[in-house]
């Protein structure tokens, strides 16, 4: 069903891309490709609003689709020189000219995006999801907007139509522990959706008591919960409160992402000597850290005994241009990642639970450093470890090839987490998925040509990654 | 001499397994290989007991020779859930019974060691030492574990018919400095033995005054010193003592593991006064570093004297899961490797001693990411410093190939330390340095592929890094 | 024009030298470098000293030229036993003799270069600039002396044919700020000289308030400026003054190394009083950091200011041989690189100056981590950013790809600096920027052959890192 367009040059995409180029490997790889292609999607961790699903209104245009919610596509054409009130971001009444125009700007800078997976998931979109086959480029812009405007206007391209046509099994959305997951219990009570939408546990402001906006959360904490959070003690009662709402409506994990990884038990009184300071307002920064710390192992300890998994994505400079961040606000391409430390940070938390029955921990970084250091071996040894696969800047094909290449030596394939999304962009979910798939089906192959593995062997492999690795990993 | 067995999967492991993949590079690794595949094993840097082959008894039993000392395997089957104590670690009066359950276990997790040296190093044993033909599964685990028992009865199994048939030339063990080395002066002393078995002076324990048994050990230091270590000087000349029993005893470097690398000297009044708050025990830890610094400068200066290699492996993070150590001790796999830093620790080391006509230094790491940054550039200029290959976890395919590519653009090959096994399990010996020359032949193979070595070169060079490079870097 | 040798054995340089090995990339990588082989030479920042082209004097002697001033080669051979007095290193009165020698060592530890750049930059000199076939070794070292020295006696060797015949197009060198720039004036006035040397403003060591010569360099820096730096106000008018010079005589950028990459303002009054410290030198080490941090603040901003390009490579451990230093000097092979951070450290100046429309800045390091965590997301996001490429330690094909593979995924091609020499050995240039282009053209080959570019693109990409990247990274 390719619409056929007439401006701009052919977007021919070839099925063996991202396949290894190596003559040897590349039928091994295609082989083992083949078998996972269509398995169904599983997404334990991500950003898509359940309302989208809940209400299933057709998207509104192409630009608030697939430019100014993304933040990968922002950030580069952003350092391209592009302010990002062109793009649509934290602007109220972007106009259907503005839109257009934020979409030929991403057309004329196509080449930024080169060796970049932005480019691989747009290009997968317009051809697999819209059957557009030409590549953007200045001249094919007008046509391709119109193209995609006129689909999107369609019952095949509203929201539940689309997951069910990606073969999406499970669906993770991510959501404020005072949330009061409406969305995700109308779908649950609609017979007509038949897909499975979990909310995600993400407490993060919460943990954090210097912010300046900590007294509010936790004074809202207190009011849906119906606990009073005035003292630690009723901050905690609070939290196992609402995870155990969140697990009642279907959440399986909690997320969480801090400055740093560190995990630590404070006695009672200093927690709640800590926790008055931060409500009185004078605690101090480091204070703070402790009692976040402190905090994130009562998350830990509510893990072991609720079983929600932990997931933990430390060590991001949150909102790095703080001019960008006070116009445009949270969530633009402006975090940038650390160094990270797990092994000293965790320590506490893994000597308490790490061979708890309930308790289960992914962890991801982009610090790449991390993994054949730190997690394949804490993972090659705690039962309740696994290692997050490379996720949001190194979700990315040489990344996700140094993750095997990194973690698989130390600690197998049945250590890691399977692939996690994590995305705002809706229609990049097949992408993203199906590039995991190519970039494993490589590695693997790789292996059986180095007879390392045997055919059969890397074959089930591969499915083990796409479906029972996240199963396991995630409790599905 | 293979013998077949009837039950489970053929295991035909393939000659050219872990060479490259690349057709065109396959050639040159397979004959660079070929050129290196037989020559002797230098292994200077290890844990196999003196005492087996002193004593030269059979081996009783697969377990407590292939699962039960070796933290790389019990590791990966305790992360699936297996508890240690099934696999017969720390437990006394293991039975038959329980020993062959054990294997099992190990066999029905065959899979998760996929992508694993562990897997190479077991299935080369299993073909090239025992002569069996079948993989292990569930189905073979009780034959497997039959015919390698009846096979462990015979005397082509005991310990130094496979010294003699590993081609083993050199083998040092790690000894603490009070051992008598009564089984390596037994060995000397044994017309019958033909090998050459050293040991390795690892003081770590005398120079952490922070442990609760370091009175005790300083106590015993004196004792079998016959000097007084009631006082720093004292220490110090107790180590001169014992490093040269242990020179006198064919020891060619002592071996040093501590939570960072800083190599700091202290001036005498202050190191006096520091070890006799340790001796009273009121060392706070920050002093008790600063003093374990200073007693590592004192190992350097002696290493300047009395020649000893000092080999350096810091940043390992002991016994991280607590409750596990109380069970079931040290070095059970638990042990997780933390970042590390050389340049600045390794300063004072090196402006002091880092062109002394006896000094020689090796340095390894689990952090991959010193080797470029640092190790590299500090083996590029130091005519007594040599890099250490990968080692631990990283004693892996993949890991020595990026090994290679991250030291050799800097330092060449001359400036590393040639293949070190660092292993408790005896029979993986060969195995291991096989693996080593068939990822080092890769390595040149590729340099060969794009012109940036003559194949002759590639040939001269793999037989020094298999033969030349360790008899350099550690004095043999 | 080769000249035949008689000694030792054929050089016989392979065209596809470095290029993959693999037989379907190698065609298509073959096919880019050659559109970019010949491409003008673009050298933003280096240490080629200006007087050479102005005065256009014959250089003296193979060794002088080739061994004594270039650290690369010297470490290496220091490595290996041979005394940098051997060398040439800091010796006054060096004899043809030993120049002589010296060159013999060269070529008789010509094995410890294999596998490493050095190899390749020698090795193309010999044959593309000198025209000679034979491999040094032992054997032939006094025949290349002797015929290496005999061109260099002649016109086509002399700087400013040597220039030409490089096909240069832009050549920076790195000058003191206090430097009256007499030989680029005589260049630009020269009307015989056709190509462009700029100068480069590097004030490191007049932000160093603990160094012992401070106070004499920033007394000198009042003079040569004519304003009083007796005040921190008197020191950024007389840099102001200086980078004002320094523009004025063609410079377009500013470079700093130091020990951290942190960049942090100061109050006015705060910064007077660590100053007053600092001339008093009474200031501490501590308080010297913070004023170095906040005079790199105001290079910042003076850079936001007059648009010269700020360009960092913090973190490495200058003349970490002490005793080399006392003797032989800086710049001897004998600086070490450290860990870096820089997405806290810079985020005061992004903060500041991020987004200015004149602010621009080139981050390189030699700690290969910060690329995907914190360089290729930073250079992502700020349009001011640029990703420096791998430079002196890593400036080497495998580095080079690791480099591309790292941060184009979250960077593009768009957001790297251009290759980059850095180098004091005039006549290694050519053979430099050669290497880059080889491996960039690699890269892209490896991209192309899955289907990740096509070879318009790459070919299209290719010119791009060699000519566009630089003019716009460095706005020329």
């Amino acid at each position: 069903m390719t619409t056929l367009l007439t401006s701009g040059d052919r977007l021919d995409l070839n099925p063996d891309r991202m396949l290894p180029a190596d003559a040897g490997l590349r039928p091994l790889a295609r082989e083992i490709y083949e078998s996972v292609r269509q398995l169904p999607i599983v997404s334990p961790h991500g950003h898509v609003p359940a309302q989208w699903l809940a209400d299933d209104e057709p998207f509104s245009d192409p630009t608030s689709l697939l430019i100014t919610p993304d933040h990968y596509v922002n950030r580069l054409l952003h350092a391209s020189g592009i302010g990002l009130d062109k793009l649509g971001v934290a602007q109220t009444g972007f106009t259907p000219e503005q839109s257009r125009e934020a979409f030929r700007l991403l057309c004329s800078h196509w080449h930024v995006f080169r060796g970049t997976p932005i480019r691989f998931w747009l290009e997968s979109e317009l051809t697999d999801i819209f059957g557009l086959d030409v590549a953007p480029s200045t001249d094919a812009a007008d046509e391709l907007y119109d193209a995609i405007a006129a689909k999107l206007a369609t019952p095949p391209f509203r929201p539940r139509a689309l997951y069910d046509r990606f073969g999406i099994d499970f669906l993770a959305t991510t959501d404020d522990p005072c949330d009061d997951l409406v969305h995700h219990q109308q779908l649950a009570a609609d017979p007509t959706f038949t897909g499975q939408v979990a909310p995600t546990f993400r407490p993060d402001r919460y943990l954090e008591p210097a912010r300046t906006d900590w007294n509010a959360l936790v004074d809202r904490l207190g009011a849906v919960s119906g606990l009073d959070t005035g003292t630690y003690a009723g901050w905690v009662a609070a939290m196992e409160n609402r995870r155990a709402f969140f697990k009642a409506n279907g959440a399986v994990s909690s997320d969480h992402s801090h400055a740093d990884a560190r995990v630590e038990p404070l006695d009672a009184a200093e927690a709640e000597r800590l926790y008055a300071l931060a409500r009185r307002r004078t605690i101090t920064t480091t204070e703070a850290d402790t009692l976040r710390r402190a905090m994130m192992f009562e998350q830990a300890r509510m893990a072991a005994d609720d079983g929600l998994v932990l997931t933990m994505h430390p060590a991001v400079y949150r909102n790095h241009h703080t001019p960008s961040f006070e116009r445009f606000g949270s969530d633009i391409g402006a975090d940038i990642p650390m160094q990270v430390e797990f092994t000293r940070a965790v320590q506490p938390m893994l000597a308490a639970f790490g061979t708890s029955a309930y308790f289960q921990v992914v962890f991801f970084t982009i610090d790449e450093t991390a993994y054949s250091r730190e997690l394949a071996p804490l993972a090659g040894f705690y039962p309740s470890v696994y290692i997050g696969v490379p996720w949001w800047f190194i979700d990315a094909p040489d990344a996700m090839a140094r993750f095997r290449a990194s973690v698989t030596e130390t600690a197998g394939f049945t250590r890691t987490s399977g692939f996690i999304d994590d995305t705002r962009a809706y229609l990049s979910i097949p992408a993203r998925h199906d590039l995991s798939r190519r970039i494993d089906s490589g590695h693997l192959a790789r292996l059986v040509g180095e007879h390392r593995l045997t055919l059969d062997e890397a074959i089930e492999t591969a499915a083990e990654l796409v479906v029972g690795n996240p199963r396991r990993a995630f409790k599905l």
